[in-house]
């Protein structure tokens, strides 16, 4: 079964676009969590039970589990053994580097802590991307429209009439025989989000951008979703594992992670 | 004291642009290293006593770190930890994400693992590198044409009758405003390591590539010097951790370290 197979599989099963972003600052988590002996898998914990029935995915940005060492590794690991199979798991790591080094974030990710899928920077080129689409069961989300302001400074760049950007989602196309491959595109940019998705009508995107960042829920399903009304993974983080530090945590956690997926699945009803 | 000036101290004492990188591969290791309790720390450990005397700086692959889960961690902070003052440690990561995340990866890298500089990818712009910049000790080198074959799918792009790596090399110029703002540059790429010289005169250059990659010592250092004949990092790996694996390893990595300083510091003298 190919990367985007399973992927179609996590969001037809739970009817469910959303991927929670589990990045956990350890400053704002919920007090009563604060005091646990591991409090970043605790917090995490109350967050996957809440809503392992509303999301196709849940995404980990490495650099909130680096920045801890060796405890916020250990707490990657607890956190990802406790996710249900079928539920799709992404590294946003945005790795990028000479093929040999690749190869070693590669085994990093998937081997060593079981990712089904991965972030990568595209700057270096197309050995530093094929480690990552060696196994097709395992996919790469390759950036190409990011969602912050400096994504302005070089990825709109005018290359032989047509931005940077699309050199990269081209570029992918290619390197997705496999069907494993997806591209990053942020929701914070819906007209070029639309224009990408014209341009690969079946590869997987992830959409981060929603919520905190101020990206258009509406626009980001109508753009990012393939002719089935799939294939697009629309990520948020904030607004959701921060919906309250109070006791009613999880209840808000659930209830904001509930309302984000059923905007998301008015928006597909009306693809049709 | 700025970044700029550490590294020219770090130089100019023990007479020397060599940096050593230190990426162990367990594979690798030399037998009699291979049944120690920390094989990786014990490797790096021999390495940085053969050639503590003949290098400017050390370099930190993380990915042979990463792909080691907490124990390789455990190596990498054991291993910084024995490293004399004065040599720059440089934690070649090649991060680059949205502005917080980016906030997170220059606070493990400075902060917890106490590097003296970084590699980062440009791709996502000004608010993914800044955060690398702030403190005028610390340097980052940005990656501007990289050593690895897929440099040629992107950074040669033309954009504006100028290739994608020099509106990178441009910006990175703008953003060295507290001296502590470098470049990558591969050193298989000799004539646009000169043009990317031309351009940042004063810039530190961090040049891998030499040695198992291929790229010229001689270039490397006639194109990447600045005009005092410093600021070029030359960095070589696999051609000296590996000179030998054998009971005389030491002796091997010693000589091979001290005949690429050598060679490079002849070069320089005909610089002048």
């Amino acid at each position: 079964m190919t990367f985007a197979d399973r992927l179609r599989r996590a969001q037809i099963k739970p009817q469910s676009l959303l991927c929670i972003g589990l990045d956990p600052d350890v400053r704002k988590l919920p007090r009563d969590i604060r005091t646990a002996r591991d409090p970043i898998f605790e917090f995490n914990r109350h967050i996957i039970q809440a809503t392992e029935d509303l999301v196709c995915a849940y995404k980990f940005n490495l650099a909130f589990y680096d920045s801890l060492g060796r405890q916020g590794l250990r707490s990657l690991e607890r956190t990802l053994a406790i996710i249900p199979p079928g539920i799709i798991t992404i590294g946003d790591a945005k790795r990028g580097d000479i093929g040999n080094t690749a190869e070693m974030y590669a085994r990093q990710m998937f081997e060593q802590l079981g990712f089904s899928a991965t972030t990568v920077s595209p700057y270096m080129g197309t050995d530093s991307v094929e480690p990552f689409l060696r196994d097709t069961r395992r996919g790469a989300f390759i950036l190409a429209l990011t969602s912050n302001p400096g994504a302005r400074d070089f990825q709109y760049l005018r290359v032989n009439g047509r931005p940077l950007y699309e050199c990269v989602v081209e570029r992918a196309r290619s390197w997705n025989v496999r069907g494993n491959c997806g591209l990053v595109v942020g929701a914070t940019r819906p007209m070029h989000l639309r224009r990408i998705r014209r341009l690969v009508p079946h590869m997987p995107l992830l959409i981060p951008g929603i919520g905190a960042q101020g990206g258009d829920v509406q626009l980001a399903v109508r753009y990012g979703c393939d002719a089935t009304g799939l294939m697009a993974v629309i990520n948020a983080s904030r607004s959701i594992i921060y919906a309250s530090r109070g006791r009613n945590f999880v209840e808000a956690v659930r209830a904001a992670a509930g309302a984000l997926r059923d905007e998301v699945n008015r928006y597909r009803a009306a693809l049709f």
